[in-house]
């Protein structure tokens, strides 16, 4: 989330009359992420997240948005997207595709511990589980395709270490099938921004929110597990924290079994979601966009990760 | 809401089964309420509200779910309904039609001041606006034709100054039309124990739910206002409180003007919302209900309501 795209007050005022949420108290932009414009809404009726989709196609978002609905309705920490009074979530404001949805409460976790992990793990089966009865189908966006094209379009950047490395990582990819494995719809980009955390009455942590859905799609439900502990329990070194791992993977295990196919294929997909992620920040990297405010992450940390994945990773809980 | 059917732990841990909301934590019965029976739960992956529908038509269930859905969807703070792995909001438990919704944050103010009735005006205009485009419809189930049918049942046992009270009142309703309003889904029952307050960081106090839809119906929108108003903006004495009634609809007038058949129908509605709740009163407490828990609330209250409208109101904001 960043802002490419301001929106002058007056004239959100103005689009917010379509809905029946009160009139605007506050904007503001939100300065983390990386793909659209989003901001914070206060109205006098409740605090919602507008976002501008900058560059995505709009035939593709209602899959997003109806995602983002379908988990909500069944029970799950995730923003439904907010109707307008023509009971539409996408609507257009300056020139985008626009669309808000419920502002959850709570904040990111950077440092977690094993209750965090845990409870991430708990959450993404959960997000698994309501997704197989989500009637819409979509192609991940960050699937198998768009890696070979971004492989090509990347490499002429990267030292010749690197291009070695990306050249042996994509002629393994070739040899794995994932589209055996079991599928759904996968958030893709569960990384440590995109959730939210709030506090019990006793101060035990709990999730208060799962955001940015905009990288959702269907495919192998475990690449987005392999996506999610690359992230949330990978060490400073890129190593895998053991205790971490185990407590996300356990937690993921007792919600939704993993089958035998998938302990087969659980170093390809870590090794997968590593490269998924070195590839879309040295695209990022090398070849900016402009903004008013951008962030752009570091590809080395996910390259590194992607050479000590390959070096050998600890089994799924059977 | 009470508890008019216990619900075992194991039972309801095997019923979440049927849902993605992951492992029963903990079971707690509502004690507030009069209706249907009520329980907080929570689970790993959040905090819901359990609904025993204990003499209401399963036929009409979908109707109120589906309201709650809608209006939630729409960005208002109302407990949306949660889907089980079904795909269906409405299931069977302890023989009992049963719904899961979130639970919302907050506590009921029932001392409410200027800004707490400024606030509600302007949500239930909100509620009211959204509504518009909700595409079930079902008649407020407190209607007229009910009026009529409780009058007769609790008539025998009032005293002679409200049998002759009530007479009047009905003779006086049985003069209005109110079908030529404007209408739409309205709440019903939008008291000070149905309305739950959260803070801003500076201390402001902000809805953060409104709940029990159970009474909702398609009716006049103005004879929601006249329950709210009664509810939200009596004094000790019975007599509307001048400052909170006009903040009350000055907010809501903001939102949705009201209109000159409004103006002129305002004093007939305020009297009809207060014979709803004198005679549903009465009913529950000449004639009550066993149960668990059970809390029934004193119906002269709302006879003294109903004489002092009848004696004059306050017109409505232009």
């Amino acid at each position: 989330m960043s802002v490419f795209t301001p929106v002058p007050e007056p004239v959100l005022a103005d689009w917010l009359k379509g809905y029946a949420i009160g009139r605007l108290v506050e904007l503001k932009g939100i300065s983390a992420g990386v793909q659209n414009s989003n901001f914070f809404v206060t109205t006098t009726l409740g605090r919602y997240v507008l976002t501008l989709f900058e560059d995505m196609p709009r035939a593709e978002l209602p899959y997003y948005l109806h995602l983002m609905a379908h988990l909500s309705r069944h029970g799950l920490p995730v923003p439904g997207p907010i109707a307008n009074r023509d009971n539409e979530y996408l609507g257009t404001l300056q020139d985008r595709p626009a669309a808000l949805v419920v502002r959850l409460s709570g904040g990111s976790e950077m440092q977690p511990g094993i209750t965090h992990c845990e409870k991430v793990g708990a959450m993404l089966a959960g997000l698994h589980l309501a997704g197989q009865s989500y009637g819409r189908r979509q192609e991940n966006p960050r699937g198998a395709g768009w890696r070979d094209a971004t492989a090509q379009a990347v490499r002429p950047f990267l030292p010749a270490g690197e291009q070695a490395l990306l050249d042996a990582e994509l002629a393994f990819q070739a040899t794995v099938d994932a589209t055996a494995l079991p599928a759904g719809a996968i958030h893709a980009d569960l990384f440590r921004d995109n959730v939210l955390w709030d506090r019990d009455e006793d101060g035990t942590p709990h999730i208060g929110g799962v955001i940015d859905f905009y990288f959702a799609g269907f495919d192998a439900l475990l690449f987005d597990v392999a996506v999610t502990v690359n992230d949330w329990c990978t060490q400073a070194d890129g190593q895998l924290d053991p205790a971490r791992t185990r407590a996300l993977l356990d937690a993921y295990h007792a919600e939704r079994p993993f089958g035998a196919d998938e302990h087969a294929a659980w170093p390809a997909m870590l090794r997968a979601a590593a490269l998924r992620f070195w590839l879309s920040r040295a695209a990022d990297f090398h070849r900016p966009r402009s903004g008013e405010m951008v962030l752009v992450k570091d590809p080395d940390e996910y390259r590194d990760i992607l050479r000590l994945r390959a070096a050998g990773v600890p089994p799924l809980p059977r």
